[in-house]
């Protein structure tokens, strides 16, 4: 009898060309579904992802489900992934689901942090893992462009224009940002995210926090649905999924929580 | 007119074939020595080291030291070579000294440290920054193992016998240990260091933190002068040589900051 498994699973996404399968490239879906195949004995074995990530960005919390015939106990299963896994990837947890459950068409909301540095100096230990903009920003232009990001819009704007989704409006329920020194994290919470649209959102808050955008273009740049309104892409590097939401009241507690410490 | 030039240097060690420059493999010295090369518009130019770092170490006290007839003014000599160097490897200072001063002869002393993470799951972030091995630690052991390793020693057990160097007497100043959860650090002042001796040291502490070795069998250990008594050769990936010494002030006063910060 087939068994629904629902895993969550983190990945350095450094040499990773994305999640996504993709021919003759090294992805994380790639990997596991050869770690699956190895495991099941077979050919190829499909795992559906949340959606996909790109090339250098990283994972906490990348939810995936595949279907499964073998008898290995619940508790078992991410033992039994990780031991044929490479290094860059790990199964945090699995759990066995009702068959209806959907990694990607169930997802009701998503976190990502960005983690970004903006002294002067390279950090050679952190290259890889966290965005590199040197400057100055200011945390109050920040916190009011974010308080116009957040709510529904038609993100249009802060999207690659490469995306192939018809239907651009997405619903951002907290951005919260975080300095201490020359280091930053901003974290998104919202329905969906565009192609792009995390490092977009990020690369815009940085213009404001320099400046080079004020909080009121935010409006402007929203109601204009032209990607070349927004700031720059941040760099791949510095963005991390940390977070699948499956259950609207896990959305909304994670939500109010933000809000409340951060209020 | 050549000046000499001291810098220190911090790099990830993961994708080099260690400091020292070696024929097809990219090393340290061979990137600080092309970085001056092209510097110079010279076909090649020579950096003298503190000594050897393996395949894997990192650092962030690497001293290094060079002779210039170039113009270039103190405060913009990292700069200039940090323009150079590859996105693993940093200036983090540079100034003019003596041209009696020696990177290597003229060192006192050297700190290492190695970061260790004992829990049983794998962390993809961290792989490459700390050592992995999964176990259950007892720092009065190991703590007691330290004060019988503290002192001056004939280190012939810890090190590895393909070293080419006769004099295996060392003296160890100050080795400290420092513990969060499943997550330790092992700092190292001496004298100087052997072949491997920083991750024999480390290996045979953790032999003494699981029990596989008392603290009693230090001393056996050091008398037998042969390398197969101590412990195994904790992994490259999470030694750091973080300071090099060139001044017996310096050496001491952290010795004995160490000393008196964890007395």
């Amino acid at each position: 009898m087939m068994k629904r498994v629902k895993a969550i699973v983190s990945y350095d996404g450094t040499n990773f060309s994305g999640y996504q399968v993709q021919p003759n490239k090294r992805t994380v879906q790639g990997e596991l579904q050869r770690a699956l195949a190895v495991l099941h004995k077979a050919g190829e074995w499909h795992a559906t992802g949340s959606g996909r990530t790109d090339a250098g960005v990283h994972s906490l919390g990348q939810t995936i489900h595949f279907d499964t015939p073998l008898s290995i106990p619940e508790e078992r299963w991410h033992l039994a992934l990780n031991s044929l896994l490479p290094e860059d990837i790990v199964v945090r947890s699995a759990a066995f689901v009702d068959g209806s459950f959907h990694a990607r068409f169930d997802a009701v909301g998503k976190m990502y942090v960005y983690r970004l540095w903006t002294g002067s100096e390279k950090n050679v230990f952190t290259r890889n893992y966290v965005g590199h903009i040197p400057g100055t920003l200011s945390y109050n232009n920040m916190l009011a462009a974010a308080r116009h990001l957040t709510g529904t819009h038609d993100f249009t704007s802060f999207s690659s224009p490469k995306t192939s989704v018809e239907d651009k409006v997405r619903k951002i329920y907290s951005i919260h940002i975080d300095q201490q020194q020359d280091e930053w994290e901003f974290q998104f919470i919202g329905s969906g995210f565009l192609y792009q649209m995390v490092r977009i959102l990020t690369g815009t808050l940085v213009h404001v926090g320099t400046g080079a955008l004020s909080p009121a273009d935010i409006p402007v740049i929203l109601a204009g649905k032209n990607r070349s309104l927004a700031g720059p892409t941040a760099p791949g590097n510095g963005l991390y999924l940390t977070k699948v939401f499956y259950h609207p009241d896990d959305l909304h507690r994670e939500t109010a929580a933000v809000k409340k410490k951060f209020k």
